[in-house]
């Protein structure tokens, strides 16, 4: 073949062009196993990457599964663990965590924030860390937000889920030294603009010390916390005797 | 001269050009006196529209006066009534207010949203309305914002001025039961987009209660506060034998 | 349980994630009971907070059901009084008003502006104040506006829906000296931006003394409007021997 | 030359590259001559370009002058026409107008819309078409609106100029079947956006009959006005004996 | 009733509510009669509110009727008149025209522009103007548009549909010195932005001239071309003996 | 006829209307046949337009077809070369390509950017392109990506099609000489705005040698590279002897 | 003083309403002490409130100082540790580091984004963290980037600075493990619109574990760095015997 | 020095931050030497490192150089290649170019495109590429356009460069067969957005073939199209015996 001559034309190959390359090793280099973004998928594709994956990592995450999706996942691995709101199902053996880098609190700021709340649990499931949602406390209801900074505080990284203006993290930010990640979600009406007047509020916080991801990106922040934690795993390891 | 044919040319007349046919029935009608918004207006008609205004009404507000208009209006009427980082000015008598239909709390966020709020001070001195600024109460900083809870509860109405992610009317609301009127401010950096930011936070609060004005329009809230003044101060008075 | 342990984590308990904490003391605090936003719930979740809220309150105000939930919430309490173009229901007994505030003038420029105002009227029945919808008295047929401004004068609060350019309040605010609430709807075509025209039009006025609320938000409009009448109560009552 | 020769380089040629080709057979063409569009220009190429426009079409339009260029047109041509608030100035003999087609009247909303308003006038003079800045009619004010409709149901064509939120035309045009060519202006404060809202408005304006032009655009508005006038002036012509 | 007693509160009078107020003295006063925009009504709301217009005015337009709409209008008048693609129907007698004032061009760049087109042609009809549909001279193929530019420079007024980057009006107005108003369209695709690129684009032309209605408003487009068409008829009317 | 008399008004013609009038002769001017643009059309106008291009040029290229036109396009013409995901078909005969231009690589960042590519490859087919899919070399697996450098730089031109941030073309085009066609794609979430972060993204790419075509057109991306291609060809074949 | 009666007006109280109350008890609390932001604050008010800091809490960071207010800091501090082209000063004692939480790189795309990553590493400096800016490794120029991955890999956090297509994050995040927070910059030409380009791209990223803080927010993220340095220390220091 | 050890802190270590890192390699890889972008340094530095790129190149192009910058590079090389309204110097020895793959032309639509046009004429000199600026041929006056068609054709790309509705690639897209790279210019008035406008049309061009890049960027479409020739360049070669 010399230079300017093309291989064959790979037009139409469904199989190929349907499943994503698997990027098995993935895990190793960024410290986080590849998931499966349901959304966009068939039911069908969804289930074989899963499954494949699962083979390969001993376990698979599904994020943005449909509940046609989702049944047919409870129907492949009845035991998986999901979250049925958020569309997030968690199949084969859950890796075990360690207190070591210490633990995620999601906080909440409405129901309405609850699926990309739960997204972040299950990811962070997934990933061998401890979370706990912490909900319903958001900025017009302040003595709800109070009563529970004690417990913000002493987790390791805090997700702040909220929509609307998008307030939540910045009161948090003001009342603690953790490390907070917010998530801005595609909840309101009127000119919120689909979550994008929750990300600009965020990202306008004024408040430092919060750093901001993707609207409903659930997934994403609990990635960012997870490589913290594991960060402060590594600092305590180290320590060690 | 039949339907067809023009009435003379005004171009470049530069006096009935320049100067607004003042509407001095205003007040009358819509409970409130024409002010001069300076900007974009030479120094030299500003003090002309401005003594032309004192004349009739016994008193003139003026708005977003630059420096060198804030000198010579200040030369001219050497007793005037200033807010020298807002760019306003009342000249001439200041109308007595009365108590009867309350006071007005004007609540700033942090040190750059004062000029607004002395905007809408001065705005509501030249209406006879009282009022009252309580700085520096930022969502960030919540200890500051809920030692000043009890005294913006005996308020009419709430001016809430806050720049950034505008999270501030926010949190008031859920406080207390009090009218309150948010202004966004065009303070922030990176994305805040010239105020879009918290007029949108604003607007898409999560507690109901709050009405929005434009950005950085301290003389509009005042306007609409003291309306709602007005209004009580009309009940009051009506009930009285 | 040391600092880093996490508690329990609750991932995937329907029924705490699914039915908000019940904020009943929210009335005494901001002068307004909690409401159901039914927007994005099932039926089902909807008739089950509506029950818990109308068990605690006396009453429950649902707002933007659908037909579905419209119908199931009329089987379960026939004589709710209803408003079936906005998908607003009042369920319970109605909180007696009183005229010592006053009563709020809804103005509606078009006709497929009489959902939100609609919206507006009911959440106004269910905090105890009086309304009046003004309907089709939109700024190009002002024969029809002009008819109706002595009765807007009359008002406490004016609510003034509009939707395409938005025109209405600036109009009726250079008539009155009434505080007016101003609240873009979502209607129109064309480069209407679901709203945004209007919205931006109403905070550009021209006339001074309107503020605004978000987008179809009548809801909002009503409680605002409901606080500045509670004023006005208060201050009526204050003078009374 | 062969086909893929590149003809000589002409770069860094200063005369060919800054002053434009004169299209002098436009007027022919298309109704209007060609005028000189000021602003990112030096004053010495306005001049030459007006010189050159006015020998050859007896009289030149130059529009956007900063007031330095103002001052050198006014030396070159002592006796030229000048709106000097708007930038605009016509040089030469001013062509004859004539009746038949009708005259044009310029509304304007406030003071600040005044150099948009006078740009179209001295553009229509340019174009020997009759005109009439009507000012201050805004909608706020409503009573010196109605004063003025029945002098402007009398144009052929009304211009309607406000910035703001825009709303004049649509009150104008439920009031009259002229043809109305709106144009927003860049005045205004907050979340004007540079004009953009009234741009929007005016587009979305709920009374139909209504065309618009570009932010600030008197020029454009006064050439679509004379395209008008000049269809009018051709019909009225050929029923004539 | 004193001022402050509030009239009977009408909520969910669907009768009223839902049925606009006709105004039927609309066309004296504007120069053109009511229509029915039916998208957001039901199909019985429109034909209640067509056949009251119909009965009023002699005849009614309805515009934006969805399939099953456009099922029960046949059903009800067998011999209207329809452009089923635009979903426009023209019911009753249709009101005759004249040559006074000469005829409307509707130019179309594309395939996908002729609904649009289609609407304003039914909308001239129902106003007794005379039209004709030039379609497909979009300037990507250059050639057949300029076979149609003699029969265009012979309408009083040209209509220029088009989507996309929205071109075809700049180079029409090169072209003639007709007037012309330009209709943008939502066809496209990618940064189509639902027709604000082709809006923008006629906004910004290069070539003045040119006045803009909304995006995809053939109807507004219609209702100006008709005041200009008009306006010509008047003044042919007036010269002759 | 005289010069202001319309012709017959084509109203509601929907043969006329419906289909649109082939540009047979494109080809010869402008280097590509005309396609069929499915998305909006019917599948029996689709297959109808497709029929008569196929019958004049020989072949036809159906683009955004749904499923429902691809089956009725697979009955007519069982042997249609087709890439299902994209709604792509090529019908009739497929004209031979050469090599003297050289091939097209098409790089695609992710499984969602396939369909576009899969339009672009089929687009190339139909002018007698030849060109290759190199699919799942996203910026975040570098490994992926760089293992193909050497095959890229093969290329006569590279089509770099990327959802989310957008990153791929600068990448490549650091890594190599060839010129690059950026395609940004719909895929993503959150904050993507249908694209536009991708296009922006590609727009500001700090690399030079990157052009851009419009969100998921790999058509238009296909005729570019096309075009640069046969520009190749032609100087190849001027030199032979 | 009764319920409504007001305290007295503070207005222009230039010293009161010029120097913001310094929240002294901050580092305490959130982990970071307060610090200067100089823009929009006069010279002479931003040296007193720095030096009202460096007298309470023993140093003061001030950023975004203009030429002149540097100037002025370093005539009154002649030994400050000063970034000159990010506008950032170092006043007082540097507080102490260590190395259990470990340091924070700065990774630079541009030339540009200079300003941006002194910013961070001054206010690093200011809380105790060590960090080091690795410059000019933007994805255009891969090999430079490949050639400090091993550097970056052994820091605890990285900030990613870059501007235009804000590539950067995306490609380190593929390539390491520790948690990435990314700034935008407003460095661009053509569409970046002041930074939203490179936002939107690092918020859209294919790649996750990347978390955003504001345009140009040197200071926002080395605060949010410096919690997650913070945590690590603490898990550090909890697991010494 | 172990894993969490930093290095030294390079902190306002001001050569090193200013002068970029050059590319030296680039050229071989890319197919393009490294050029200077002086918009945003200080004459000095522009001046230094156009000097070292000079040495190791022989030549640098200088772009967006202020007319104090352009002052200083024509004292220091007298006998540059400059264009002055575009800020673009050529120093040092011309690579000399070759007619093998071709010659650009680049079309201008008005006086105003000028500068970007020269921006590319002279970066591709810079790339030894020959190329012809052809201007003044907007869309409003298509009889200059079509007279320059037939020059057009003969190139080997064509770059097109216009502001305002940015039409011009669409209409010569469909003329001709030549790859046709589009620049929008930031020319225009009132919602031309900063060139936004022209940039959206030509993406959304109705003709395909076309490629954009960012706005004002000649220099970065002249090197998409020195790829473009130098890909034929190549073919031309590779088949000479």
């Amino acid at each position: 073949m010399n230079a300017s001559q093309p291989p064959e034309l790979p037009v139409d190959n469904a199989e190929g062009l349907t499943l994503a390359r698997l990027d098995i090793g993935r895990e190793a280099r960024c410290g986080a196993p590849e998931a499966v973004f349901a959304q966009g998928k068939t039911p069908e594709d969804t289930l074989a990457i899963a499954a494949r994956l699962a083979e390969k990592q001993g376990h698979a995450l599904v994020t943005r599964a449909n509940p046609e999706t989702m049944r047919l996942l409870r129907e492949r691995w009845p035991d998986l663990r999901a979250a049925a709101h958020a569309g997030t199902a968690l199949v084969g053996d859950i890796p075990p965590g360690g207190a070591e880098g210490g633990w995620v609190a999601i906080a909440a700021a409405g129901t309405s924030d609850l699926p990309v709340a739960e997204e972040a649990a299950m990811t962070l499931a997934s990933l061998g860390v401890e979370s706990r949602i912490i909900a319903d406390i958001g900025v017009a209801g302040l003595h709800r937000l109070l009563a529970q900074v004690d417990t913000l505080r002493r987790a390791a990284v805090v997700i702040a889920v909220a929509g609307m203006e998008g307030a939540l993290p910045s009161v948090l930010s003001g009342l603690m030294a953790v490390p907070i990640i917010a998530v801005p979600t595609s909840v309101g009406y009127g000119a919120h603009l689909g979550g994008l007047t929750a990300l600009l509020g965020m990202l306008g916080s004024c408040s430092p010390g919060i750093s901001v991801v993707n609207i409903d990106n659930g997934f994403g922040a609990a990635v960012a916390a997870a490589r913290i934690v594991n960060n402060g795993k590594r600092l305590a390891e180290r320590r060690e005797p």
